[in-house]
């Protein structure tokens, strides 16, 4: 009745290694193809249908920004891969998605993987999507699984010349799309941090069989925001240890600052795993808690009438003889027995702090 | 009434070090010897009876790969060893199948042990098969329990010639194997993955003793994956070191990708493990909220019963002078008192949430 | 109904690199700029409301100490920070006040981040203040959220000349603000530890639901501490490594002194966390203890009159032919039973150790 | 009443450094020294009463074997300690039976220390015993607490000239104690790896009091092996560095494979511990499910039979205006208000899948 | 009520770095200052009053050991650093016991601080006094906070001339003062860990809230012990680096001994450590168990007499056409029927195995 939630990992194995699959969901119904050409003074924005039309860049001193979104059209990231002198291997880890966040260094380009994370608006569950980096020289190409809004911010700069991206080389380009992926971090960390607040709220107070549950959730996704997230400091920190060719002083210190970055969304993360890691035995110390007062309710009606009950079956007995049932104020005095044995009692479990 | 879980593993204490003594069950009938030879041009294939008809290719500058099924019959293999220069104590390690994940480095051929994983069809339980390789600089040598179908599709890639394999060296065979072993690891983990899902489905809803059994036996496969495929990792990287002669620098790069894929095999097993870690408390407090239903049931019927009978226990005493029994009104009045009691009650548990 | 917890931390998200928001709470209404300018022979003390007048201090041979309240007008901060020369990725560091503690080492001045703790009166929660410092060759500027007292001894030694301070340089007065917020902590850790006293006092006689409010509000306060303090071991560590031409040697041995301390506070907190985080266990046990207390209540009660309410019971019936009702002993032999089954449980419960 | 389970281990605490003491229980009555002399000619065996018999031996090129059993006798190893060149301190060593596994390379010979595990006959428990070893140019001694048979196969080979012992030297000999004790532990976990079956088989089916003792002694034993075990690797990792003159490059491949069995031995001890772990939750919710048990079946009693009590209650009633206790068909009427009550209840249970 | 367990530990915060103030409660009344001034022919010793009369010993090539037991004089402790050349940051560290264990390096002496453990006889549980030893070429200057005599067995020997300490350096002193107070620990240790027996020896047969608070108080002993403890093993390793010129190679193989015994320590605490972290589980466990005897009790006889009762109620019901009623042999038919009840109850428990 529930979605499998593993995607099929086992789809290319026992394939030739280097062959292209393309493995995960197909996301996007078609494959977009858009190209960002600049300097400090022009900048040239295309779509294009056919790869072809890309491949003249690749000589031009300009910076160039290849941008595919859609990942199931393998023809096409092939003929791209092997036009700009992309290793087969590579060219497999673009178009399967389950790759973990990693950085490869080949002399005349740099291979990054990171995931983008995402709010699925149906089941406000976090989804992750893969996006690759491939930087060159003088060009950037990025494989995202669907087109998303995540680098629309740089291309409003590039388009409006903001900032110092236009004046700045390839290198930047690629920080600036890192730098947007972790910033985008951010605001997811945000919203589940609200969510673990609000579960926080009826933990102590109202626990119920859904808090269990919503507790095991969040345990899930933090799970998957650390194997998408931890990877990338090892990644950052390859990039700044400042050996790569393409990776000049100027763009390293801002690679070091996406590292800071990547450290405060680390440990955001892992202060969230700390707080829901402790809210089972909150809830299990709670729901002790809520046993306690029912038990305590139960042992005192119980204590209280179950003698009394018997009190009244005594003289509900038919004995002849029996002296008291004659006793003329024997009622009086009965209910007299009653009412302070009830009274004591209530005085005892006063005294054990139970009421 | 079980069977015993853990093989017998001192059969060899006390032995003179460098004795052949097959360790493990005898999983084969026969032992079953089977060459490859290829290069480029040709490929020639057969099974042989005698391993003496293997010792010619050993100096054949052709590829030639010699796979042994059933590790039973130690003599064959001290044959084999001995010919091919293999150290006595490397020969007693192939044949004893209790071996973890290595890799060692003599200088004219290296050794790898890796583990096999299989699922048991009767009991759906994950069993671990060990499998040798010999890598020397013109020849490949595996040794398996029995004959598996894990390097089939390799066998087919070399028949057809397809994908590079025909035209790279031995190193390149090695590599394959070791490829096709870490591949065949999804599919296993896949199938593991939805055991995972499918008990933790009734854990929380359906939390029988059953269930706790289940997460034991998932614990136990996890604790026996990770003997099986944490130690991959080191042997992976020893082999990338590019240290050894035998490793040409064109497959090393296949060995970072083999490696890439045994670290998401064990990134998958770390995110069962936590998985399954948390089940337990989980089931624990399940269990907690079971009882406290229970025990709000029982406390709501003994509160409103056990004064109700306290009640109608006063009006059954034998009292002589017991003026209420006399009057007209006293039965229907003891209804609307015994109803009020009744309804307040439920009001009271109404309002402690309790119903 | 609850104050939300985490500060909006996705503002900056999408923002040109090097842009400068203020992040976080605006905790002054005025921003307030103090210089102090002082050698060995005389001091020079003054507050400033236009940013352009510390500017001439900056050559001056003397030490001049800029301290600047309050970070939300970035006009002010960014003037000073281009005349000063600080990189705009650090100016931006400033005013964005989500930092963890860190250190920079631009070769001609040193960037660090601290946090100040303080006690909210209000709710007595700890609350921690961001400080940057930056220290150049004869200057130090350092930035507050909001007007302080942790740096007053330190301007009450620079105006009457006490200590080492006038005579030393830069790099002593820099020490001197990063003991100044280490020293600060201990008092902050020593109010912390009495709070942790006063839950365990009666976390194992009187545990209540509040209990486990205040050990989770202890678990929070600790991972805030300990993400506040932890790093700033790193950063220490690095500024005692002796590599920036900024620190003297005999300042050096003052900041091994500091890291000293900084072990002292980050050994308490850990004891503190392990504290902690066995208490969640130890009130489970006394709950578990309480209930069952409460259920030895119980059933000492229930065992001891449901059969007595039996027995009485029995006698109360109707049957034609009943022979000990009309036995004349029979109401005192009925006592006489009773009171041994009475007598004879309590001994029961005796043995039991349950009374 | 019970053994205390520490050895006294202050004894020579204010002791003079070096001055030997035998600390430890006394477990052999006599010390008894035997030696064997040997090369791949000839060999001797004896066994001496008086240590200075063995002293000629030190200066001859075959191999000689001093084996002491019974530490007591400081005298005895002290004579044997100056007469061979061994280090007060390690003297001190040698008798103290307290220390954990080590090496200590000194120029002209090296010092082990290792643990043999031991199963005690009468209670099962899992004893350790302190071996040393003494590696010199020609010349190893070993002292042992007691007479054991742990070397035993050692003595056979060279008695009767099996395997390469007999042609190696003295490091060989070395290598071969140290492999005796590493394949003895694997018997020794053997059986208790049947032990921790045995406790798992009944730990979900019929957990008692008795089967959390047992888990609580499983724990403690893994404990002890870990700590006689764990320092082996470091140890042998040490020999393997290949730094010491005494262990030749033919040897130091033996020491690897020894190397090889102890982490093997180590993967299981871990396994053990991962397994026995996870017993005392699973155990919990054991006894949580039992207790659920219990509880339902108290409350399905109480549920249907405190109500109907009421029921009979109401018409055990006196009152003289009682209009149903004359109507005919009361009493009928009433048992079918009490059967439709019970299948009620009866049937909410079993809704409720209590039944 | 409780006292406070946290030594005020803010009182320097704000002061100048360097000044002297003694942090921690006044042990000694008096200061007592002691002087050993030896060789290997004569030795000298003396109690003095007055600091000056030590400084003639600074420059006597003999080996001399001033003891100072209290340090709330703070005077004598600045005139003797000042004298002997020692920073003010060492001698601020002197007179704050809040010191963690460490070793600093001035090229002309050493500085180390250590803790020394004892056991308070009043209420059994284990305190630490701070010592501190400065180690210069001829010269050993050790600080305590009181008398004590864990250096007692030290100056027996040099009266005496036992041992080696009359023939060896200053450096040789030093080590016997760290060898004493580590072989201290052994028999703490020992006394602490037949406490721990004392408490397991109850944990399972009879827990109660006392054992609860029990296991809190170890847990706490070990945390102390271990901030204790632990930092010595660094402290040693950076004293048998053989950096430092002032210890020789003939006393760096005694170093290495107190390194061994330093391990071991720590290997017992490790040991009682893992051993305390189970016994909560244990306790839980076993409370549990109790709470489970108690609800079968419970539930017993409430199954037993509660259907009972109603039986017994029916026939106390007052209807008129009650045909049982006015049956000869109903009375004894009934006790049949109920005898049968209780019998078939038993058989059911019985199977069930609660009785």
């Amino acid at each position: 009745m529930q979605k499998r939630r593993y995607i099929k990992i086992s789809k290319s194995a026992g394939l030739i290694p280097g062959s292209l699959v393309h493995i995960g969901e197909k996301k996007a119904e078609k494959q977009k193809i858009t190209i960002f050409d600049y300097n400090v003074e022009k900048y040239e924005e295309r779509e294009i249908n056919n790869i072809e039309e890309c491949f003249k860049f690749k000589e031009k001193p300009t910076v160039t920004w290849i941008n595919i979104d859609g990942l199931h059209d393998v023809k096409t990231i092939e003929k791209l891969g092997n036009n700009f002198g992309i290793h087969p291997l590579i060219q497999e880890d673009i178009v399967n998605t389950r790759q973990r966040p990693k950085t490869e260094d080949f002399d005349d380009y740099l291979f990054l993987v990171l995931k983008v994370l995402k709010i699925n608006e149906k089941n406000s569950e976090i989804e992750s999507e893969q996006v690759s980096i491939i930087l060159g020289v003088n060009f950037v190409i990025s494989f995202q699984e669907y087109e998303g809004d995540v680098f629309n911010n740089i291309r409003e700069r590039i388009r409006n010349n903001k900032g110092r991206i236009r004046r700045m080389k390839a290198d930047y380009l690629a920080y600036s799309l890192v730098d947007s992926i972790v910033d985008n971090y951010f605001g997811i960390l945000e919203d589940f941090g609200e969510k673990i607040e609000d579960i926080e709220d009826n933990l102590i107070n109202s626990p119920r069989p859904d808090t269990l549950e919503d507790i095991y959730k969040l345990k899930r996704t933090i799970l998957k925001l650390r194997k998408s997230i931890w990877p990338l400091r090892e990644l950052i920190v390859t990039l700044t240890r400042e050996e790569s060719q393409l990776i000049t002083d100027a763009t390293n210190i801002f690679f070091r600052d996406v590292y800071d970055h990547t450290i405060q969304v680390i440990d955001t993360i892992e202060s969230y795993r700390d707080m829901v890691s402790g809210m089972l035995e909150i809830y299990l110390s709670s729901i002790s808690n809520k046993m306690n007062e029912v038990m305590k309710v139960l042992t005192i009606f119980a204590a209280i009438f179950i003698p009394l009950t018997f009190i009244a079956g005594i003289y509900g007995m038919n004995f002849e003889f029996f002296p008291e049932l004659k006793w003329k104020w024997a009622y009086p005095l009965w209910w007299i027995l009653v009412i302070a044995i009830g009274v004591g009692m209530l005085f005892y479990f006063k005294k054990k702090k139970w009421i």
